[in-house]
């Protein structure tokens, strides 16, 4: 293996491929980044086995590969990321040395790094699955960043710690739930697809950061995999397995009680009354009424917190409703617009909060009981 | 108590208070503030014992200080600067409500805090000592940068975790020597002292974040603490018992061999080199010649870097000399200047570090042996 390529290039594309990689890893080789050094391209491959990362450089691109020697090798992805990073030119030469050693070179300095043995590392089938469809970055990044806040963080429901991604036509329905908040969005398709999955929160934040502004993403599912193509790269991660709860019924569609209210002054009032938590929780009550909406938090030990809300309208019988103020916290930053409506149907009751602008995001919360 | 203040006033003074809190004081009255509204001005204390830090606000200045009623309580830190930060008003109403509770008002927003009675806060003497120098605000950050990198941070020679400051006349010198390396700080003062105390190498770091641009310093010691007066802020600090060692007869005064270097050139070669480490440590080799100097480092594990530094500049006998990177990088770093002098007698003896530029500060070096 012997090939030259910009300092640039390599060192993006090898910051890709080791996104999937996890210092957690049971395996030793995947703690490395695989190289192959083909006829006209450069293939990197990362992965922890749930996640896994193929990146190409291709001859063509603007990266001035030059390949002298096909070859291939794993190097650890700490190391050669550290030394591609520092080195002191804007051309690098990568070489393989006597079958183990890697001979990386700048212009002054040379690195010598002890590479695993590419036959180790596990072969990982990037074959693309049946169905597939496209999203833009903008859309698909919308989707991410609106779902996979509200997965669960605990591992005793699985499949909670995914966003459900179904779709039977071409209405694509994405859900994530902790069992205590939900949020929905809804998206159209250019083309009829059959699915009923479940990714990963954690493969689908990865998959975020991949993302760029413009351009498409190439979307494949099979029941055992899901794959992201953008441009040169694919992001491939396993699926939770298991039946993802039926969600729909747990939204109400008729309401007692509306609030209306700008999504910066709630935000803003939220955070302030947020230092005061029990045990972890910042429980924040919402006091409604015609005369408008006071926020309020208390807790014995520290103290209390009260604020009116200046840009509240309310419509509907006096109420009070508590709940977890970072549920209502995220689902507001997970809304775009600048009102915001709360759909309630009592105290006790899950209470909807929509934007004005966009039907197509739901966000779902459960209230608390507050004795204070 | 019940007062008005400018919230970024406010907030400037409760930061600078807050610095001298620990997580970790075992007096709970130290995790909070204590705040006295005397006749026409406002003191903030904040203290872990070992550091303590009183700034003042006066009526007079441009904080917009209205005193209603005078009186003291001792507040949470974290709870009030947290409150104070993200109040939705320019102007902050605090007033003691029943005793105990301390009511915080901004514009729609009200806080009630549970404070600490102000009886149980320790009482701080802050009485200035009588030895007492200025220096520049300038002149103070360089002797903390260039010389509280190299104090110790192991408890096993306590007086090792601090630095040195000792004054028989008008030089002041500054030292400090984890015992395997050294760093010394000498400065002209304006007048005729005495003293040889050493201060927590903490305590100056919490000074150097309250330090200007401009002004001047006035420095107050004697053998129990030393305070340090920056406009209406006083940081006074405990000292280290115990006798600091004689170091002056450690540093070599002749030498058989000397390098010049560009310190540019130098440190990044040492940051390319450093990601080979065992034990944590990278140690790397220096290979001097007439013919130039090339740095290098190995481990079985990894591998092995090498580079020749272009702008270095050798006379004596060919020489390969070892030691901890991160030494000379801390040491040069902390030297100004572009071109640094090394000064060496052998292959395992101390070698001296400087800047071509400032003779005032010296960094000494203890070499490691490598079999590699």
């Amino acid at each position: 293996m012997y090939f030259k390529i910009s300092k640039k290039d390599f060192l993006a594309a090898l910051s890709t491929a080791a996104r999937a990689i996890s210092n957690y890893s049971p395996l030793p080789a995947f703690s490395g980044i695989k190289i192959t050094a083909d006829k006209d391209q450069l293939i990197l491959i990362g992965s922890d086995s749930d996640i896994s990362i193929q990146t190409i450089l291709k001859k063509s691109d603007d990266c001035k590969l030059e390949i002298f020697d096909m070859g291939q090798t794993v190097i650890e992805s700490k190391y050669i990321l550290e030394i591609v990073r520092k080195i002191d030119t804007d051309m690098i030469e990568v070489e393989m040395v006597d079958g183990v050693q890697v001979k990386i070179s700048g212009k002054s300095a040379e690195f010598k790094i002890n590479g695993m043995n590419a036959d180790e590392y596990p072969l990982i089938d990037f074959s693309k699955p049946m169905e597939t469809f496209t999203l833009s970055n903008e859309s698909l990044k919308q989707v991410i960043t609106q779902t996979t806040f509200a997965v669960s963080d605990k591992e005793t429901r699985p499949v909670l710690t995914g966003v459900n991604f179904s779709c039977d036509g071409s209405v694509l329905q994405c859900v994530a739930t902790d069992s205590y908040r939900l949020s929905k969005k809804s998206m159209e398709l250019s083309n009829n697809v059959k699915f009923n999955i479940t990714i990963p929160g954690k493969s689908l934040l990865e998959v975020l950061k991949t993302l760029d502004n413009d351009g498409d993403v190439e979307i494949a599912v099979n029941d055992k995999k899901a794959q992201f193509v953008i441009n040169d790269t694919i992001i491939q991660t396993r699926l939770i397995d298991g039946v993802y709860p039926e969600t729909n019924r747990l939204i109400p569609l008729e309401f007692d009680f509306e609030l209306t209210i700008d999504a910066h002054e709630l935000l803003g009032a939220i955070d302030r009354a947020s230092f005061i938590k029990s045990d972890g929780v910042s429980v924040i009550k919402f006091t409604l009424s015609e005369e408008g909406c006071i926020l309020s938090s208390k807790s014995l030990e520290v103290g209390s917190s009260t604020e009116r809300l200046n840009s509240a309208s309310f419509s509907g019988e006096p109420l009070e409703i508590s709940c977890n103020g970072k549920y209502v916290f995220d689902a507001i930053r997970a809304l775009s617009g600048d009102l915001v409506k709360f759909s309630l149907c009592g105290e006790m009751k899950p209470f909807i909060i929509q934007s004005l602008r966009d039907d197509q995001v739901l966000e779902l919360i459960l209230p608390v009981r507050t004795y204070a």
